[in-house]
Formats: structure tokens, sequence, C-alpha cells
């Protein structure tokens, strides 16, 4: 761990044992695929087999007719919604048409696998049989998959009614509004200095396209949604989801219904990574509750997970970057379109704002495209857009370093951005950690290594995510006992209870253990966002941070109370000791903690924030790889991951977040795709066809901790969760172009890429 | 309803559905007996055949061997308490080890039913067959039933080590401990004036003894106890109680945990009255759970709630009452002895704090006794103690009022307490409704209705209970739709969701249905005593009103914020509306809640409150009944209940607690009653033989509200539940003496009992 000034913890920067831990290594922790109740209807889902196909009729009276079968509904049994945006939490909005579009098809089903109709059954096998006497008459049309395709304005329209949208960075409000009908849902360019003048400068210039594939976030838990609707007009909602929060607001949304009248219950949830915050499940359960009167669960397959959730955008991209001999960065033109699926929302705004994060290049354009085409609508995945944005420039980068002959850390250390530097869509940065990880991954041991053997290379890349904020809640009642009870909000998702309780735990002087953190509804608890983003550690904590100062002051009231002294003279002390001006006023929290319900009650403290930026985060890494030239597959030999992560509140689960990254970016660079016939049919929905990489797949991944406190939490705390995924895909190519000596372009690196684009080359 | 000086309110006494109704008429809402969990375990209980008895030996290894059981335990098996007193919630405490030794018989059964032994198995029948596996050695002892024969020096001693300890108030601490061992438990005496004086002045002494029988609450629901004991070592409790933190705590007591490390579910309650404050089957869950790793269930049967739980004591009663022939009350002597069951622990205290309240008597004393004898151990139930106390007085001031030739109403007006009157206890009143309850009954129409026919008679009473306060908590949030979530600990008794939510959109200014509230568990809010004691709408309301009253002043924040103005010219009107000093400074709750997302987050409230008292209440009633001069058989013609309650916040709720305290107390003045033989075998233990009145045995209760609001409660409110109970005993009681000619003083007033009595005297 290398950390700049930061102050002396006792229980932030600590290893303790998680306070889930005990539930979920036994079993008993309740996810939503738990959720049983009396006279619980099972739901399954009918799916389209085209990709692309207008939809003639539906035919639902054999079904309903099944023995068994309670409820069988399609798109016009929801109320149809106006365009209304709908906030799904994380700054991620939708129409409310598109998003009851996407749960189940109207007019048209867009991609193989998009939901057509729904069925309750008192068994799920009943709902199964039904789902086949479901006849759907589709009009097949031409679909079109490839992002580049799509654009032409000759391709097959999967929206009559689309025209481009001009739009801002990510949190810009819409521009204008094209007047043709187009696949390109939207169009975003930022642009810094003068390009032309700035290539003029340039000795060298790389120009280069790039690809990557469509991926999913490959959470080992599959997509569940149990609701209730009771009689009173309540609803509740069981799920696994990101954010309960999101959750209540969309199915409020399609029900028609007060968001008060929606109770939104978290289960544990078995991974996310920005896929597990739209609904799909949830409000099909809703309304086929509220048509039965009895509570409705579904659960996905896998092959339902990968053909019909939320991976993310395949893309194309282009990269042209200017140096001069010395190195200098002049002039950048970045150009990416990505798929958005069946309906317009990819992450491509917050891929621009990050294509170029790392460097200070003064001359600079970053134009994006939104672009449906006949896949799955994409959802969030960890730093959404970053990986494919950043593996363009991060590869003209490393080309330009070699043609320079520069080391290629140099050349990047000497263009890094830093504190004040002005990003191409305008935000500038505070402190940032960004020399510091190049600094460290220069000095590493891998880095200084030196790599021998036969068809092997080394890459390296830069990563960036700028992190949000968003509101949070916390909620903490002081227990007789000395201990805390903190009430969240926030979904744990790879240690959230320890993350927050231990910031409370800190900022009370108390041991980390001492605080109890449970996760509530969304009845229970104040607004709190997504457990995604990379906030959750830094908002919440901060909302911790500051119901635990509400304690402190409240504290320190009743010893004066109890002291009978002026207000003003007590003062709670960081190592968690009350004391007044007096030689014998003192009280530890546990033992003030005992006296509170015989002088008054007890203490509840709370608070609600909403900071907008987070503490934007870096990371570096180092891969080395072999290249099989007989079967064109590669393996990794060693992996460095280094990261600013401002604040360690819990080590081990930065780390683990670190490793996680890079094992999906690995993924990401070599072995994952949506791998699709010409007529859009998924060929590998199995995870025994979408290759994960598993541990055998990977080496150790050694993650090297940077610390450089960020100045806008009161523990420096950084989002740390997103950026490790968004160097993998650059530093993977880097090392495989290394290693063949001639510079690979689309991902993923499979061995069938790879035996393609050497024979050609050959 | 008759109210005295009251504002306007908008919310509190309306009479809006109750918030909980549609899951509790659907059979939706989840009760302990609805939990379930993968591989629960069933438990069973094997109790004492022997109202009084040695464990010789216990010898659990066949049943331990039957295919299917996983835990057996004893006494033993539980850590073993020492002497320090539990706070089980409304003022009830009680020493650990007698604690423990109800829940499962250490050395001696102390009544038949006493719980010797508990095993869990993998089902029910399992679990039951295994019981009777258990072999247990008794050395059979004389038991004793009867109070006063348990007073007896030469009585059987159930505890050779008990010492009468000399109490005070019900609040006080305990004084001396007397020196020989003795089944008397605890004596009290509370004295005023000078006793001797006041008779010698006194123109007529009436004096009579009494009796009671012991008598259950008779609640639907059965107890019940599941938990689970994890193997991180937190333990959580799942049951049907009246307050959770009470559970909480009693379960860390026994089982020797901090109480942080101990979660109470509260599930929703089929009736409590006070027998559901205590644990009984919660820690055998516990401590099976922590030997089997997995959750257990208990759930008891009729039989088991009969003979095993707490009923309210069995008393014998003296009160020897002297007045002027003017009908001043100059003297009163009060002596009453109570059943604890088979550990110490009566409500006699607060009988006698109760027993002269309604009066103003100069020269008074009152002792009392609390005696152990070979009976189940009693609990709280509705104002516990006071029904009996006041039944003695109520009797004596009614045989004074006929000897007098005086209307009773007009005795009891004319020497009723007021405010700033002293009762015998040392506790002065506050602004008090007694005189309105009593001109109320006087000029109802009932009262002035003549009654004719043979056999029949007329009675009426004054009931008392002093209330109790204690602490409560409120957590609430105000939502963007305009709504609030109100987070609540009180278990949800007769209507608190409704009128707890109700006060707070009354503080709020906004529709009561607007608020939605929501019982959660003891993690999750402040602590929040039991729902018992009539304290629940009066703590519980003031909780809330003050979290409102914080969101009122968060919500003046914010608007100022907004409107960019001095915090200080901003103001929340009562109509909820927020207003500036402008013209067009002025927000709705509904708009203002809307702009809390964008303007700085949403808004929590929250307050946690500890009053001390909260407003006693008078209540009383009128009763006519016709006796079969035959059967002896009792039957109410027409019944009146007249109470004080302060304000009715759900007046529906308020009727519907006075009718059933009457109900209730109807039952223990004619039917109800525990039948043992002579070896204390519990004859009568199932609800055929245990006789407690149904729809059919009860005219339609006239309730008359009068409200003479409670200065110490933010709307007057004081607490209802309790008094409706007290004045039934004594009302029909006056009402059959009426009808017979001749005084009855033993209850319950049975064709049995009567007959014995009329033929005696004949």
């Amino acid at each position: 761990m290398v950390t700049t000034d930061k102050p002396e913890y006792k229980v932030v920067g600590t290893r303790p044992i998680r306070p889930d831990g005990a539930d979920k290594v036994t079993g008993r922790a309740e996810y939503g695929g738990d959720y049983h109740a009396a006279n619980l209807l099972h739901g399954a889902v009918l799916r389209s087999p085209h990709a692309h196909a207008r939809i003639v009729s539906i035919d639902t009276s054999k079904a309903a007719a099944l023995d068994g079968v309670k409820s069988v509904i399609t798109n016009a049994d929801f109320p149809q919604p106006s365009d209304e945006v709908v906030d799904m939490g994380e700054g991620a909005a939708t129409s409310a048409r598109w998003l009851l579009d996407n749960v189940l098809a109207s007019d048209k089903a867009l991609y193989q696998g998009h939901a057509v109709a729904a069925v309750a059954a008192t068994d799920a096998h009943i709902a199964e049989d039904a789902i086949d006497l479901i006849e759907v008459e589709y009009e097949v049309l031409e679909p079109v998959l490839d992002v580049i395709e799509a654009m032409d304005e000759n391709a097959p329209l999967l929206h009559d009614f689309l025209r481009t949208q001009e739009v801002g960075g990510m949190f810009d409000p819409p521009g204008e509004l094209g007047d043709t009908a187009t696949n390109v849902a939207k169009h975003a360019r930022f642009e810094a200095g003068d390009l032309d003048a700035g290539f003029a400068e340039a000795d060298i210039i790389i120009e280069r396209e790039f690809r990557t594939s469509m991926a999913h976030q490959g959470y080992i838990e599959p997509h569940n949604g149990s609701a209730f609707y009771n009689r009173d007009g309540h609803l509740t909602v069981w799920t696994s989801t990101q954010g309960s929060f999101g959750i209540r607001e969309m199915c409020a949304t399609l029900m028609d219904m007060p968001i008060s009248s929606v109770t939104c219950v978290p289960m544990e949830i078995g991974g996310g990574f920005g896929g597990k915050i739209p609904v799909y499940l949830e409000p099909l359960a809703a309304l086929m509750s509220k048509q039965t009167g009895r509570p409705v669960k579904l659960i996905m397959t896998r092959q339902a997970v990968l053909e019909a959730t939320g991976p993310t955008s395949g893309t194309a991209l282009r990269a042209k970057i200017g140096a001069k001999n010395d190195g200098t960065l002049v002039a950048a033109d970045v150009w990416m379109a990505f798929e958005a699926g069946g309906y317009p929302g990819s992450p491509f705004t917050a891929g621009m704002m990050c294509a170029l994060a790392p460097y200070e290049i003064p001359n600079a354009v970053v134009e994006g495209y939104d672009v449906v085409v006949n896949k799955p609508k994409v959802s969030a995945y960890r730093a959404p857009g970053a990986p494919q944005a950043e593996f363009a420039v991060e590869s003209v980068i490393d080309e330009l370093a070699e043609r320079l002959e520069m080391d290629p850390m140099d050349l990047r250390s000497m263009n890094a951005s830093t504190e004040g530097s002005r990003r191409v869509d305008g935000a500038v940065f505070g402190v940032i950690g960004n020399e510091e990880v190049m600094d460290v991954v220069k000095n590493s041991d891998h880095y200084r290594s030196e790599l021998q053997g036969e068809n092997r290379g080394r890459g390296v890349a830069i990563g960036f995510w700028f992190n949000v904020g968003f509101e949070s809640s916390a909620y903490a009642n002081v227990n007789p006992d000395g201990t805390v009870s903190l009430v969240l909000g926030s979904v744990d998702i790879g240690g959230t209870r320890a993350s927050l309780s231990m910031q409370m735990a800190e900022t009370l002087g108390i041991p980390g253990d001492d605080v109890k953190p449970h996760v509530v509804d969304t009845d229970s608890i104040g607004f709190t966002g997504v457990t995604g983003g990379s906030r959750t550690t830094f908002a919440g904590g901060w909302a911790c941070h500051e119901a635990a100062m509400d304690i402190r002051t409240q504290m320190e009231e009743r010893a004066a109370q109890i002291w009978e002294v002026d207000r003003d003279s007590v003062a709670y002390g960081d190592d968690g000791v009350i004391r007044g001006s007096g030689d014998d006023q003192s009280f530890t929290f546990a033992e003030l903690a005992a006296q509170l319900p015989l002088t008054g009650g007890l203490i509840q403290g709370q608070a609600d924030v909403s900071p907008m930026e987070s503490g934007p985060a870096f990371a570096g890494h180092i891969v080395d790889v072999e290249v099989d030239p007989e079967t064109g597959k590669v393996d990794v030999l060693r992996y460095t991951a280094v990261q600013d992560v401002g604040t360690a509140v819990h080590p081990s689960y930065v780390e683990g977040q670190m490793q996680g990254g890079v094992a999906q970016g690995v993924g990401m660079a070599l072995t994952e795709e949506y791998f699709y016939s010409d007529d859009g049919t998924m060929l590998n929905s199995s995870l025994l066809d979408y290759r994960m990489p598993t541990a055998l797949d990977l080496p150790m991944i050694d993650a090297i901790i940077v610390e450089v406190p960020n100045p806008g939490s009161p523990y420096g705390v950084r989002g740390v969760g997103e950026v490790p995924i968004v160097p993998p895909l650059a530093a993977v190519a880097n090392a495989v172009s290394a290693a063949l000596g001639q510079r690979m372009t689309t991902l993923p690196l499979t061995p069938r890429q790879i035996l393609e684009e050497t024979v050609l080359e050959e």
C-alpha cells in the first residue's frame, strides 16, 4: 500500500470480518430466489425467437385456459405510460415507454429473447407449459446487429419515430432533435482547443479503428422478482437489486401508482455490476399479483439472463492522436459508436468523458453516438463506457510510445493530467492520484522485472473513472450496551455493510464491531441511491459520518445535562471519550450509552447527504501474456493492478474490487463476447459457451493500493469499484500486440480472432 | 361524545380505515405462527403434571436418541443467571433467576403446566413423541393454591429462601427484607391522614371481605416463539409480543448475550392484554437453535396457554369504609392479598394505587401482599390489579349508598377526587376527568331510565387507572410524492399504526392517509417500550409529534434555502403550508416534498421521548342484569361505559377498547375462573371450559366518550386501553346484589356461586 498524507485511523483501514459473512457462507442469507409466501404463484416469460419482428397478434386464450394458470399478460395489460423520464438511479434514466416496452414488447420484438408475454400459475412447470400455448404471430423483419451497419441510412429501422437527439455530458439537459428517422438515438461532441492546429504541431500521428463486443456482467445469481399487490392497493416487491429505491420508482411508474404505495424489499444480491439496476421481472410479478390477488415470483434462466438483460455495449471506436517527438501529446480526435441494444441508452457519454481523462491534451475532440441495434438493451456495467473508450486511446498511446521509442509509462507520465487539468468535457480535476499511480506502476516490481520467453508480451494501460455521489441516508440508534444499530438503504455488494459501519465507528471513536449494520426496505430508511457507480462507500460513508456527528452532538448535550454543566464545556473526542472541563467529567461512549435510558432516553442519529462528485479514480495495470502461436490462445502470466483509492476503508474489499475488475476486464479482452448468427440469434447463451475467465484462467492478481485522500470525503474515500475494469482491455491488447509484434484492435482476442488476424496479415 | 375544551383537529378524531386492515382481513398479515425458514426445527415442551414437586432427576437420553430429535434441554442447559433485575417493559421487572426458572423449572415444579424440558426435532410430531420419552422423577409436595392459605405460617413453602420484601409504590426502590421463610414475597402499605380518627368521625362503617379468581386474558392467538442463533453469535427471535425490546432484553439476559447481539422481529399479534410481555418459548427456541445451528419454532397449545402463561391474580380483599350521614367519606382501610403464582411479582401495588383513587378520603390505609401460590406466575392483564382492588372498594361504596339511602352516583360525585387531590400513595392529580365522567354517567339515558322487571338489578361503578408513559421512538422519511414513511417500534394492538400516524399527520397538517406507518424490528428503530399500560397512543403519539416537528423545522430551512431568504422569515403552518414573508413564497407540504430531491435531498425526522405519566383515566359503568333464580345464571341486559379518554384519536378504536374492556371485565365478574382440583390440576384448561363471554352473551355495549384533554400530551391524549376493564367487576356485582337483594362478594358470579350463596343465606 502506497499512501500519501493520511491521518491515523483506528477502524478505517482495518480488515474486520464482514457482518454478513456467517449468513452468506452458511446459506442463511436470503436472496430473491429464496422468497416464499403462502399461495405463491410462479411465473414464466415468453420470449421472442426473432431479433426483429413486428408482433401482429398474441393469442393467450389457450394458455389462460390451462388448469393452474391464473394470469397471462402482455404489454397491453399495463397502464400505457407517457414518455416521462424515469430515474433508475446512478444518473441513469429512460423513458417510461421504453422501460415498459423492454419489460414486455409492444408492437415489435427488438431482440431475440425480448419478453413478449408472461404467465403466473400455481407451479413453475404449469407456467412453462402455458408459455408454449401462447400463440404469437410475428412479421419477421431484417435485423441489424452491427453498430456501424445500424448507423447506415439504409439500415433497417428499429423505431420509425426515432430521431437523433443532440446531448451534452452525462448530466446535461438534451439539445436539438434531428428530423429523419434513424437508429442513431443520440449524438454528443466534446471539444477543447483547436484540433487542426494541434495535429499541425504533431511530429507523429497515429490513427486506428477498434471494435469491442457486447459483454455481460456475468453475475452468478440470475435475475428474480417477486411481488404482492395487496387488496388495499399497496404493492410490495422483493428482488435482488442494486437499488431498492430505483425499483420502487420504476415499479410505481409502470404500475401507475404513487411511490408511497410501493415498498421494495431488497433481498441479498449475488452480483450486479450495474446489471441489476433496471427492472425486468418485477413489473410482471406486480401486475400479475394485482390481477390474481396472490403473490407472484419469477426467476430467470441463465439463458434469459444472457439474452435479455442488460450487458454492456459493443462498440466501434476510432482514435487519432498526435505527439511531438519529445512525447508531448498535442492533439486527439476520438470517435465512438455504442450499441444501445433495442432501446436508446448506452453509456457513450460516460465513455467520452473518460476516454482522454488521464492526459493533458490541449486540442481534442471526442464525438460519440448512441445506436440502437437488434440486441438486448444495454445496462450499466462497471465504469460503463470507459473500458471501451480507453481501450482505443490507450492502444494508440501504446503505439505512439513504441514508434517514439519511449517507455510507455514515461510517455504517459509526462502527459498525465493533474490537479487543475481540464477534461475535454469541461470538468476540472481537484486532487487526483493519476501521477502517483503512474509512479507506482513504474516503480513496481512487476514493471521493473524483465519479461523473458518467446511469444510473450507486456502491456500497460491507465484507466479513469469519474465516480459519482448522489443521495444516501443513514439512521442509527445507540444501544445501552454501548453498541450502535445502523440502518442502511444501501444493498450490500462487496462489503457495503462493513465499509459504511466502519466509517461510523471511526467517527464515534468506538470499535468497528460495535456498529451493527442492517439493510432495510424502502419504507424504513431515507432515500438511498443504488449501490453502484463507485458511490456507496463514499456517499453512504459520508452519511454514516454525519449521522455519527449527530450522535456526538446529542451525547455532548446529554453529558452536560448529567454533569449539570454548560453544554459548551463538553466535547466529544475522536477517541470516543466525552469530556467536560472537570477532572472527573469523563465518559467513554459505552459508559454514557449505559446511562441514556434513565437520563432522558436513548439517542438516534440521522443524516441525508447528496454529494455530486465522489473523487475521481485512476488505475494503472501491467500485464504479461503469452500467445500460443499454434492455437491463438492467450495465457495471462502475471497481472498487477495499481489504483488510487483515496483511503482504503477495508483494504481486503478494495483489493477484491481491484482483482474482480481485472478478471472481468480480462474477460472482455480475451474471451467474452455476444456471438450472434446472421439472423440475430445468440449462439452462446450459456456459461459454458459464454466464456468468462475462471480462477484457473488467471494468475493471482497483485493489487497495489495507492492512497491519495479525496478531500471531498470525511475519510478521503474515493469510489473503488469501477476503475479497475477500465485498463485491462487496453493492457491485455497491448501485451498481446507486443507478443505478436502486430497491433490487435478487435476484442475479444479469442484464439479465432488472433488466428484470423495473424493469418490475414501474413 | 362529550367534550370539554378541545382544539379543532383535522385528522385526530376522525375514523380512517386501519393501515393493516387489508392484511389482517385477507390473512396476509404474518403472525408468529406463520414464521418459516429452511431447515426449521419444531419444538415441544414437557410440562409438570404436579402443582408442587421437587424435581429429583430428568433423564432425557431416550428422547435425545429418538430419530429426528436434534436438541433436548432443561434448565441446567441455560447459563445460570444471577439475581439481576430484568426490565420486561412497562415498569414490570423480575429477577433473571425467576424469569429463567419460570421458562424451565430448576429444582422444583411450582405449578401444574410448569415447563420442565424442551425438545427440538425435525417435525412437530417427533418433538411431541420425544416429550413422552423424557423421564422425570418428581418428589410430589403438598401444593398451596389459595392466597390466604399460602400466607399461613404453616403453609407449604414454595421457595425455602423467600423472605418478605417491604416495597413502596410501583416505581419505588425496595425496602427491608424479612427474616423468616414465607410465601409472602412482598408487602406494601400506603397511609394518609389518621385512620382511627377518621373512623371515629364516621356515622356508618361498612366492612366486607371479597374474593376474585385468577383469570386469563384469553387472547385468540396462542404464544409462539421462533429463533435462529447464527454462527456469528447473533440471535434473531421472531415472536408475537407486545414489546420487541423487552423480548430482546429478556432473551439476551437468559442467553447471557449483549442486547446488540439479539434482534427481535415482532410479528403481528393476536391479542396480548399484558400477557404477551414476558418470554416463555423464545429462550427455549434460542437455546435449542444455538445447540443445533438451525432455526427452531415453538407454538403453545391452548391448554399450555391457560395452564402456564401469565393470567391475572386471584385475590383476597377487605375494604372498610366510613362515611358521615351526609355521605362524606371520612376513612378507608383496604387490605389485599394477590396471588403471584409460582414466583413473586403480582400487580398488587398497582391495585393499591388504584383502589381509592376515585375518591377524596382524608384518612386511609391501603395494605397489600404479593403471595406465591402453586399456580402459574401471573402477568400483566389490562390495568393489572385495579379491577380486583376497585371491586372491593366500589362494592362497599355501593352498600354505603344503599344504607345511606343515597343515589350511588351522588355519593360518588360528592366525594370525587379532582385536580389537586392527593392519592393515598402520595401522587397528586393534575387535570382529570373523574367528575366529568360521573356527570355523564348520571345524565346518561341509561342511568336516567327505569329498570323494570323481576330479578333485575342495576349496578354502577367507577374505575381508575393511572396510565404510564415510558420511552418511545419515531423515525420518519418524507417521500417526494408528499407522503411520509413512519417507522415505529410499537407493535400494533388495536390500531397503533393508525393512532400514531394520525398524530404525525395532524402535526404536519397533511391527510392522515399520507403518513404510512411501518412496524420494524429492534435493529431498525430506536428503543420503544411495550404496547401496553395504556402508554402507546400517548407516548408513541408524542414521539410522532416530535418527529413531525423535526420535519417541520427542516422543511422551513429548505424553503428558506430555495427562496434564498432568511430562515426566520419562513414558518410552517399547522395547515401544512410553508410560508415565507413574500406573497409568492408558499409551498404545500407536497409541493416542497417534490422539490426536496434536487434541493439537497430528502428529509428525515426523528424523536425519542420518555414521559413518566400519561394522564390518568377514569371510567364509569352502568349495567343492568337479570338473574335466573332457578339456575343462578346472570344475563347482562344493558351496559353503558363512560370514559374520559383525553382526546379520542381514532374514536372507533377508543370505543373498541372500551367495549373490549367491558367484555373482559364482565367475564371476570360472571364466568371466568381458574378452576383447580385439590391437588392443583387445572380442570378447565380449554376454551370450552374456561368460559369467556362471547358476542352472544353480551348486549351491544354503549360507549360514551368523554374528552377532558390531557395537558401533558400534544393532542390531549390519555391512555384508553386499561381503565374500561376496571369498573365491570364491581358494576356487575353491584347489579347482581341489587337483583338478589343480597351482597355478592365472591367472583365470578357463576350459577354455581350464586346458587351456593343464595341457598346458604336462605
